[in-house]
């Protein structure tokens, strides 16, 4: 699976720079000096998220809020980095039914949705439903309609500190979703979307600014 | 229309004084005395958004800035008063065919989705679809499931000025929607929801401060 | 302190019901019985915050996102559960000079604001300064002038799950801050904005929908 | 003025084409065709606004919403073309009395504030002061502080339609506000961020869907 991601990425970003770390690898892949020349972090995960380790997930967070993007597919909803960023549960409801999913554009002018059409479908997908438990989202780029009569907020995006969020719903391991050129089409726009705005650096509080006091005691 | 949804607002708000006002009344029933002395407007129109007179959209908008809340049903989105204080088009997609509506709770925390289950049907509705040109809602209450192929956002809050606003899809005039008891229950639920939070006045910026200044030169 | 507020909430608000929990008690004083019969909670916490369980913090972040309303006063903004709750650092910058602080009114129709002038001054606090590294606040009551030069946004609300979530910035401890009248109303105000607004229960995500789906496979 | 703040952009972005237009000019020089062919639009107002013919503020508010990003400086907060966006009364408190003030970098990893420091000062302007009477802002980028006491979000993102908003609040017609590096630093800035990110063009409601339909009737 992120072999079809990268693959997908690598062709259609071609001026970027691809490449893949799996929960096997040591730190996960996630090393410290890795992260800090990566822009953009693609996460997928399902059964083992509690095997990832928390060192590596506040090390992704730290990232993120530094000004990393961040895009979070399916069931990486459930992932410890998504639930740490959004400080929800961010639970749905879900169901396994080999259902059509169709994917509308709400805000055909946002550049995650740049060369598609009115919506797009996937002919066998997981199921999401709502209710979704995240923060608001600060925009909404796709919302879901699913055969079987339910409905998901399926493209939601973030700023936390310097960082930009995507959560993107499709990509269930039983279908060749990452085959589809509309859904790498999606995740190569939240890319570019994503890509860091700052280099600011947080550097925490304790910063006495004394010596930029108008009226110094 | 109007005789029903005003039914049943008494029926559940029975400490409220409801009454209706209509496009043929004298400045449509929407007097300066009128509006100041009413919480929350309920808005519904359809054909006839043009021959609103423009005096009294602003007098509507100034009293929602005031603290007023207001709730738009269906149609209403394309009313002078909706495109006013949202800023933007508030165009959509629709569909007349009696097709199934499926009006799913995404917040069910939410005041104005108080005392419903996970999601409530209407066996013919009209279909509206994204994109659904209005500013990202605040908060979002419900989403909608067509049975043809659509999906929408149905309940929506902004908070504009002092006052409320909630968006409400369902309401065809072909259809009986404003009879069927959790249409009702949700515009109840929306009404206590948009009750005025505050009582300021805004009084123009013409306001030197001087007197206050921390050092007046 | 803690005995202040609570004073200060017990006379302001008669109805309420108030009790305090310290550091120092058994699970903090925050124990699973008494979070679920706490409507909102009040938070204020300087240098401990390492010595708070992460237990506790789970079990209040817990409740939050299940209505409970949270208070998060002064350096409480680096607590554990207000950053949990954020998914940012929550840093500022500070300053001990014993400054006048501004506090000004920037949303006179919310009901936080209720009974406010257009500021209220403390005439010595700690100085709190931007960037205060929070996603952004959905809606901004108050903003703080210091006489030293500095700014911060000194009251902010977010909704997370069911829970309604107030920061406001003033209460160093070595001033009467929390003896302040207007300081006491905010909070008195604030905690009847953050009442909880549902009952709704996140019941995880494991839960097919197949009985309810329009076409079952 | 005009020519200052384009001089310093055809400066600070030699790629791009600036051109200017004012009042007096035949529909104020925002032609339909001229509007069609511009990124990005500048607003500077202030005793004039009830000049400007309602025809063009609705054909700018149309083009933003299609996509051209729209910067309003200073007193152009009460201009028709903001009022008509933002849906509020955009009011807020003012002074003339030749105040310092310190502009604040409240989201330092925005693209707005890139290349600047923690702040900056202008060292007389006139005052602006909360409540600032706009939608709560979806990214606070700037706010200010003067030297006699007030407040005022300075910096203020919002996204409408396919169109990127900032106000910024600078620019004095009595002050060199327009010659100071940073200001114009600033605007370019903003210009960048403001660039149209999508192509779609709103088409009316009036569009049936039927041959897309999953179950047409």
């Amino acid at each position: 699976m992120h072999a079809a991601i990268a693959g997908g990425l690598a062709r259609l970003l071609p001026a970027a720079q691809v490449a893949t770390a799996t929960l096997q690898e040591a730190e996960h892949g996630l090393t410290a000096e890795r992260l800090a020349n990566t822009d953009v972090l693609t996460w997928w995960g399902h059964l083992a998220h509690d095997q990832v380790a928390d060192e590596v997930v506040r090390r992704v967070q730290a990232r993120v809020l530094e000004g990393m993007g961040l895009i979070v597919l399916h069931s990486g909803h459930y992932s410890k980095i998504f639930r740490q960023l959004m400080g929800t549960t961010c639970s749905l409801t879900w169901r396994e039914a080999d259902e059509r999913e169709r994917i509308w554009v709400c805000n055909p002018g946002h550049p995650i949705a740049r060369g598609l059409g009115r919506y797009f479908e996937l002919p066998m997908e997981e199921m999401y439903g709502e209710p979704f438990a995240v923060p608001a989202p600060e925009e909404q780029v796709f919302l879901s309609w699913f055969e079987g009569g339910d409905v998901f907020r399926s493209g939601c995006c973030w700023r936390r500190g310097n960082g930009s969020i995507f959560y993107f719903r499709p990509g269930h391991e039983h279908y060749p979703t990452f085959h589809n050129e509309t859904v790498l089409r999606v995740i190569a726009n939240a890319a570019e979307w994503a890509r860091p705005r700052g280099q600011w650096v947080d550097s925490c509080p304790n910063v006495p600014e004394s010596a930029e006091a108008v009226a110094p005691k």
